[in-house]
């Protein structure tokens, strides 16, 4: 067919009792150490950082991006003429961006979905815009990300079983739209395309949904439709009832997951790939994640606390500066708190992937998880 | 008397022709080349940067802290135990805090001038405080920083003869207190007091008063009261009715300037500390400074400009970034556009000081200040 596969997917170890596997996801713009968690940019920057934080005291090797975003500010055409989303913002590592089909669904106005795509009003100006699964790749293309989503249906929980196949339906038959539209372009390209499974909270509607989306012969296979409001064990079970249905030499990414417990958990059940606004929203409020568990930063308690926010971090922020800083940073409402704070969260999470990777090319990913789920997490 | 000089000031060169000199001022935490320009760091933070912004990008060898600000929040002697505005924002090269007295006047409200002290009202939460000039001392003394300033009366523009004549003559009476307070200390303490010299826009008011402060023995001198509102020339005019009757090996300092093109101007009346919110708060604002004029970044046509903000800037903002991406943060609200917004206009004010550093020791400063008086500055 003479298409160049953009992604190579190696997997280098898997866990003897769980589904956990480390491997190497090849991309034009470097190899990312999986499992990944990729911090969220939603508009060409990842909220209170910049590239240099990214890159040398994260060590992030890919950041996520929203296309719904950058496409009504400050436009894909725009981002495209100034060498794409890497050249625009500055960032020579991967970048995976989404369709935009949940932001048009969560943060918009008038939202309407019919079989052609979704119809939604701008949250900055209420202007009239349209998705279609065409349109999405277009609109991906011109951002040149690494990875592109397809356009899915997305429910509120809880839906009915009717519901939810409806909406599963309509993602199958709108990925098997992305994928002609893409193949008209294919040839040659570097990005890859990633199909997403819905199926809402039912296991039978979600393997009907992978098995059929295998048929595309994707790089690499996304979940969506979770962290919609459902319980979190809901959440676990549904990547158990969809990851096996997947195939196992490409790379798996639930979206929108999740709390830094809960990563190991994902890892477990064969996941390769997260994103979640966590660790930076919760930094930005306050809410800090520590080897030691949550740390509350305005409480009283920090008020003269002149000792690092996580001992066994070797963030800047951790080596820097102190609970009491930070706390009096944040009360200040100064800017360089979300910097700070923002640096320790991301870097816990993407530690936290890191000790997983390890513990799995060890052979002793069983005992890290036992250790995980065992432990008292003291909230600060 | 066994007093430890807490500073050394060393002229290196002067110009042969204006008042400039280059200078070295010596502080316990580390050399400052003069003239020197200060960043702001209100409350502990230069706001968007972090320490390692302020010490490893702009190279800045000095910072000044609000002790106003700081005595509300987090407290002087919350600070005190975390080791001194130094080990409490872990900055260890020069700090100067000014007295409180400026902010008390200008950000609260009731604010009550006696003999005595400042009365007001915190802009925080209302609560009644009072500064005198023992008290800042103290409070200052607990901030541990290297360059205190006495408290003084600085008035609103405009302000009649009389009324500059009696907060003068306050002023004078309370560096007198001041220093006699900070006497009962001095002894091998390593923080240095300077008394501010006020006088309203009156040559002769600024002239008394500077005499009478010379016997106060200082190891540095302030002017104070100008950026309240005077047209510039008039700033220019007491800077130069001023610092003629101030030691002349001792540094000058003139509080809370000024414009870019301003500063020669003041270097050039024989001043050699300046400092002023103006960069950053311009910054964050959206107003930033290049070597060709002013740039307001929101404007239209940016909006695909790919080229650096300023060509001749070695920053990592004008280094990595294009306008077009700073626009795009600006209008998004992001805080990384402060950030990179603040790097840039800060290592402008820091660059032009280092430009007339060298101008003045390599005996071209007149030719540098013609320059810069001719150059046509375009704004943006």
């Amino acid at each position: 067919m003479g298409v160049v596969a953009a992604l190579g997917f190696e997997v280098q170890a898997r866990c003897r009792v769980t589904g956990a596997r480390a491997g190497l996801l090849h991309t034009p713009h470097g190899t990312v150490e999986t499992p990944v968690f990729m911090p969220v940019g939603t508009q060409g920057t990842v909220k209170g950082l910049t590239q240099d934080h990214l890159a040398q005291e994260l060590d992030a090797r890919i950041i996520l991006g929203n296309t719904y975003h950058l496409y009504l500010r400050p436009g894909a055409e725009t981002v495209r003429k100034l060498g794409g989303l890497h050249g625009f913002m500055n960032w020579d590592r991967a970048i995976l961006t989404d369709s935009g089909g949940f932001q048009a669904f969560s943060l918009s106005t008038l939202v309407k979905f019919s079989d052609d795509g979704v119809l939604f009003r701008s949250h900055l100006n209420g202007d009239a815009h349209k998705f279609t699964p065409e349109s999405t790749v277009d609109t991906q293309r011109a951002l040149g990300s690494d990875i592109m989503m397809v356009l899915d249906e997305c429910l509120a929980y809880p839906a009915s079983h009717e519901a939810s196949r409806a909406a599963m339906e309509r993602t199958v038959k709108w990925a098997k739209r992305s994928f002609r539209h893409w193949e008209g372009y294919r040839e040659g390209e570097t990005q890859a395309l990633f199909p997403i499974v819905q199926g809402g909270m039912f296991g039978d509607l979600r393997r009907s949904c992978a098995e059929q989306l295998c048929e595309l012969n994707a790089e690499g296979y996304a979940i969506g439709g979770l962290s919609v409001g459902e319980p979190r064990g809901l959440s676990m079970e549904m990547t158990e009832a969809t990851a096996p249905w997947l195939p196992a030499d490409k790379p798996r990414y639930v979206m929108g997951v999740g709390a830094p417990e809960e990563l190991p958990e994902y890892v477990a059940r064969g996941i390769d790939m997260m994103d979640c606004v966590m660790p930076s929203r919760n930094a930005r409020n306050g809410c800090l994640f520590t080897s030691q568990g949550k740390v509350i930063i305005k409480h009283a308690r920090y008020k003269e606390d002149g000792s690092a926010l996580d001992e066994a971090c070797g963030c800047s922020t951790c080596r820097k500066y102190t609970k009491a800083y930070l706390r009096h940073l944040f009360l200040a409402g100064e800017i360089s708190y979300s910097t700070l704070a923002t640096i320790h969260n991301l870097r816990r999470y993407l530690d936290i992937m890191r000790q997983i990777r390890q513990a799995i090319l060890l052979g002793a990913f069983p005992e890290f998880l036992r250790s995980v789920q065992t432990q008292a997490v003291p909230a600060g």
